[in-house]
């Protein structure tokens, strides 16, 4: 039988993404049952990630430092800025190495439809800093949807008058990707994006 | 950029029953995007059920009191046990409000492949019971796999000596289900316990 505490675990397990009840449940009960090796393990590095955790005022990056490490890494040129939409893909390149640059992570992307207007984005130390002289190349790194699309088009126009230069993210098939079950989006991308070999 | 604290944290989570790399970065996400609200009152509501969880030394619940909260209930009949497998199982059928007697939690089935022998199995205190003379009936609610059947023809076994009614939980069609998916067991067992209506 469950009883208050025990429901209440579950209860706030259940709210975390990608778990309903069900697997909630199971992760209670994997976590009970071996309270001292798993769970308290688990709820210390919790409480002491809730404790550090901060969000860097340069690039909205999460990190237990602000400015983020990133920031302050002498070893990356801070002049070339890679604008994601979350930390999650923020993560996403840095695991993949595929930006040596830094960052800046907007919180979201233009859209109308969830009432997402230019003022909720994190934009205001992108422009500081392109202010400042300080940018030599903005890397749009948006997801391919609609808002997305949106969102780098609208990013395009307000850095324009600055010296710098904008690009974005190629689209084309992913790699291991069968070409049969992409959309006709992408395919059409891809070819258009076509390279001489 | 994920930091040894938040890396350590994601390895934890990563390690949950149905969690991966992937979905471990997500909820770890989640939860640093909204420390405060989120993820203290989760570390706490670990913290505190990982001091209070105790195994029943009755039945083998997972409760904060031992004997649990079902094993003292007085409005429940305590010469009825159901024997399950597992903790989970016994919230299943709780639940489901299936079993209005008491449990006994094997805490595992008898498996040569796992090595998993009598002597494995939490049954002590069921033959303490049954010994007392307290018990009237014993519902075995073994899941219907070779080594469920195996644990469950063992134990009428060990049972058959004691005055006791022993039963099994039906075998049969899912609520719900629809013939045609069904394995050819299930099918010939719900044709031979079929009911006159």
């Amino acid at each position: 039988m469950a009883v208050a505490d025990i429901d209440h675990l579950i209860g706030l397990i259940a709210r975390l993404p990608g778990l309903g009840p069900r697997s909630a449940r199971r992760v209670a009960l994997a976590l009970l049952r071996d309270p001292q090796r798993r769970m308290l393990p688990l709820a210390r590095a919790m409480e002491s990630a809730a404790m550090s955790v901060k969000t860097c005022s340069v690039c909205g990056n999460l990190d237990v430092t602000d400015p983020c490490r990133i920031c302050v890494d002498p070893d990356r040129p801070h002049d070339i800025v890679c604008v994601v939409e979350t930390v999650s893909d923020l993560w996403a390149l840095e695991r993949a190495g595929a930006h040596r640059g830094v960052y800046q992570v907007l919180g979201g992307v233009l859209s109308a439809l969830k009432g997402i207007g230019p003022e909720d984005l994190n934009v205001g130390s992108l422009f500081e800093r392109l202010r400042d002289g300080s940018i030599r190349e903005v890397i749009l790194a948006l997801g391919s949807t609609v808002e997305g699309a949106t969102t780098m088009y609208w990013l395009q126009e307000k850095i324009a008058p600055y010296d710098v230069v904008v690009s974005r993210v190629a689209q084309g098939v992913p790699m291991g990707g069968a070409l049969d079950v992409l959309d006709d989006g992408t395919l059409a991308a891809a070819v258009s994006a076509r390279r001489l070999i």
